[in-house]
């Protein structure tokens, strides 16, 4: 870490930070300037953070600039080449790119058995569905719960489609990770850091929603907290961030994409259906996120919207989802990758 | 609602919206003007927000917006007058302005006990002090656990002192509820719903900070979200909402203060500690936030900032925190308020 | 427009809101539900904005919602059809991807001639270069005022390139509109609305940058404010807004692209360089917005950004915006529209 | 500054860095790191902003840090004591609190006389009411021009006050200083360099309001653009910026005062009726921007604010005007501070 002193900083304060620096391990560089004193402490302790707080109460010290990002197992120094995820024969990460799509909520039987159907002939290779919702108001509909698990299941077993599906909070860990192939952390739970040591000890892939209004230091913190129990099968996902802009439901930060492909080595797909919640707008933006580079992408579908229980404005119909996917295709190709499955005509 | 058509809408659309509202049991006032037919729907459903989704999907649609406010419970027009909760002879929401005070982790006996008699002394009522620690970072300190739960509750027996400490998560409410007097949901867990629920069905006070990116709706949401479990003993509490600002950790938004007076009945606190993160901030927001019209504040005070395990650089020394209360009894008398406790020197 | 009263709304209140809404000539329909009256005021009168706010003065008043929206000539309601805008031979607005190109700031002839030839060997149409420079530090570099016009007028000479360049202040407007073929009005510009309705009374296309924390909404009016003076020739574009993230400079917004396509007839193009203030970002964000439908792009290149004076790390080399046209035709042959120029190797 | 090099940085791009550092006149101190290797660049050079770019674009560099703040003339490191600006009798930044209070436009003689007098007898010492409007919307009302500025100087006769009224562009700065006691730079105007550069040629006070999205550095950085030219006597004011939160107008940001205080010797006043949009807003903000240590207030006070041309729902009536003063009085009073003027009733 870098401590700039102030202009007015004495002999004294000087010392006395360069002797904590060195209770803490660091070594010293001394930079003496025109107008200000830097003290540079050199290596690599394990509580970084804590010790920055320290010195910056400090007399004398105007700000301390920290020169090593705080995660490690995430980053691309840690692991040069990008992580590759398996899901049987399926790779997130890889170059082909993955699909993932079904309704917000998982409703009954015909609705996510229908979906699933559908989704898989437009060439998904994931099946989404929500069995436990976290609803803003308390008077919404929750989920089926287990039911809604079972459900979905069922349209693995019948699809063979691979089930993503989200896990809200400890006590329903075993049975989120007993019904799905990949377990998905909401954006309002990517600082539940309980909830996240407690998937770090699977052995499932996780897909990690960035915060409403996380950096994408934070996101990889939120990741770090997996990893470091031991589970480096993460998925990111940009969802879009709150901004001031009120045309779309969120403003969807597609600069995430190669950002993170510089940093870390992770993958990382996108949601434009809860970026945007409008469905007009989740066929441009797909194709926009497929040509910045994503590994993915996770959109709500709906056999009726006008019917869903939840994010109707923001579910594609059947036939919508399967022109997207061939637009998809074409420019997927463009840039040298591909997407999976035919484009029959699914109306 | 009232649903706003396209200019370009035809009848047949029309039709169909007021048919859907409906089948929903809401009457329809119908107007049609020079550019847009505009179609009232009148009655209170439960689903609204559902109702509101689908109409929004239908053909001819341009938008739908809400009439009636989405929480009921902490509404002002279900219950007139403030809330004042009672913990003890204490009062929160009435005239007196309630400060709680103390470090941001417990660290150790000796640092928690005399923080509580320092405290104490400068007047504050309750002492804080986290036993579980939400960390950004997965390698810093998480805290005490339930030694640090007998810490708090040791400092209360020889202070007298209330408690208010963080429950993070399901697992750890039994003993968070036992030792505590005040829960205090963090604003992580904001939108935490099985944790809001939880503390719901608890007859104890509950301490609410508001998400980093919420808006006053989701808080008084989330309050909902509790106080329709049957536990209507919410404090708010306002620590800062994120912007591009990085002058301060946050940006402090104590507008929100009017604001929840005029639309809610619960009380309403400040943590200028966190919203501004650093510790020579905090008399001058405590002041504004008294003459704001808060009910309260919590503020990060340590026996020695430098050796603080976190939050340091936003901590107050004793002698510093004794000004600052006797400051701020000042002003809280001008506004024709009151903080309690004697201002003897505690340095 | 709607007027929602307040549940504890009077008769007398509601009939002295009618009578207001009358006064200015609106229609009234009443609609009284179970919990709230509201109130329809119906017409299109010009004062809209300063009606809402005298309604919304009124005691019992508890809300005013705009129905219709603010812009009338830069609507797709005004004009169906999509503005194509003619510069010479060049369409904006067309089935074409128009690409501009060019440096931050006109630094000297070779740089300026160099940078054109290079450029539009590479497919560009339009050049780009700032001789006029808006610089948050009035220490840095702020152009070369007329002279750089003049370089810039030399280039399109030499190759035949139009030109945009960026209109400060009223008192440059004269020699701006001679020089360039698109004058450009910078984010910090899009509510300078003296300067706005300056280039309204040109006949000349107008690059319209939107603020950095400008709604959509906003970016139209001020669009409306060129239009309403007679100039309809308006390109919009998109180049960052600001929120938290900090991994780069502002946060592209490229949902804006199918929300102006939707709501609007006007061009929409993007800056990625600005947006996200790093070279090495801005080819995936090109062919981003490329897939998300936008008319065309505004791309900062430089012959050696290590000498730039300004915007240097945001600037590509030759080679790398070669290869970047090359890869965007390939991305632009997928969604069916297509880049001009052909693409030999400029190394 | 200080340059970070990458993990993977080699020795031959490290020599390099240092180069170019020295070619800047820089002195170099090189710290290497377990990881990583930092080069401080010592001196105190003019062009920083295009050094730092410069470096940040060589190989292997991954971050360039400043150590030294961009402003100069407006740090408390230039100036160590409070600049206290003249006006008159009057002074703004020292131990009174000053307000400023008017319509937002001026409308009529009566209108302005009237309200110049009520707010006079207040306690308000200037008199604020807009000639030139900066509107959204092309089609609202756009002020009286010079025969505003006429009308206020009518009303500085009749009672004393001074005037404060905003100059929109340059082509009316001399009649804007002719009539004017200050100057008003608006949110919209904040970082119009142009202008900031021509007022900084004047010797008339400066009211330098923060853009909507201005960071505190932006905004010291507009306020070195007209120190730079000779003006130092420039006056910030916060009006609230732009966040997601849309319960008030924008969110204003009061730990800025604390803030300014500590890093530029200018004096700060807060707009509380621009920031919270709404009249019944505007006295507790009032009241808690004294306390957070303010030096003035400017508010929005209208005869009738139902006959408002613009701005009607955040103006206060007379006698809510003369409430706000009065209880302000009292709490400027409790940080040992006072505001002027007697306190008659005025209804």
């Amino acid at each position: 870490m870098v401590v700039v002193m102030k202009a007015s900083s004495t002999n004294e304060q000087i010392e006395k930070v360069i002797n904590k620096l060195r209770s803490f391990d660091l070594d010293i560089h001394l930079s003496q300037g025109t107008t200000r004193t830097i003290i540079g402490g050199v290596g690599d302790p394990k509580e970084k953070e804590m010790i920055m707080e320290t010195i910056e109460v400090m007399d004398g010290v105007e700000k301390v600039v920290a020169i090593v990002n705080p995660y490690k197992l995430a980053s691309r120094e840690f692991k040069q080449e990008d992580t590759v995820i398996k899901i049987g024969d399926l790779c997130i990460g890889g170059n082909e790119i993955i699909v993932m799509a079904g309704p917000c909520a998982v409703e009954n039987e015909q609705q996510i058995i229908e979906t699933a159907e559908a989704v898989k002939r437009a060439g998904a290779k994931i099946l989404r569905g929500g069995a436990f919702k976290p609803r803003t108001s308390p008077y919404s509909f929750q989920g089926l719960g287990e039911d809604g698990l079972k459900l979905l299941a069922k349209a693995r077993e019948k699809t063979g489609l691979k089930i993503v599906t989200e896990l809200m909070d400890l006590q329903h860990i075993k049975i989120v990770n007993e019904y799905s192939d990949i377990i998905q952390i909401g954006a309002r739970n990517m600082q539940n850091f309980t909830l996240l040591k407690a998937v770090g000890k699977l052995q499932k892939p996780v897909l990690l929603k960035r915060g409403m209004s996380a950096t994408v230091k934070e996101l990889l913190m939120a990741a770090e907290y997996i990893m470091s129990e031991g589970n480096h099968q993460v998925i990111l996902c940009e969802r879009g961030i709150r901004t001031f802009e009120d045309a779309t439901r969120n403003t969807l930060d597609l600069s995430i994409v190669p950002v993170i492909k510089e940093i870390s080595h992770l993958p990382i797909i996108i949601d434009p259906s809860h970026a945007t919640g409008k469905w007009n707008l989740v066929k441009p933006m797909t194709k926009a996120a497929i040509a910045s580079g994503a590994d993915g992408l996770i959109i709500e579908v709906h056999p009726n919207p006008l019917d869903a229980v939840s994010d109707g404005p923001q579910s594609l119909k059947f036939n919508n989802f399967n022109d997207l996917m061939n637009e998809s295709r074409l420019v997927a190709n463009a840039i040298g990758r591909n997407i999976a499955g035919d484009s029959d005509d699914v109306s």
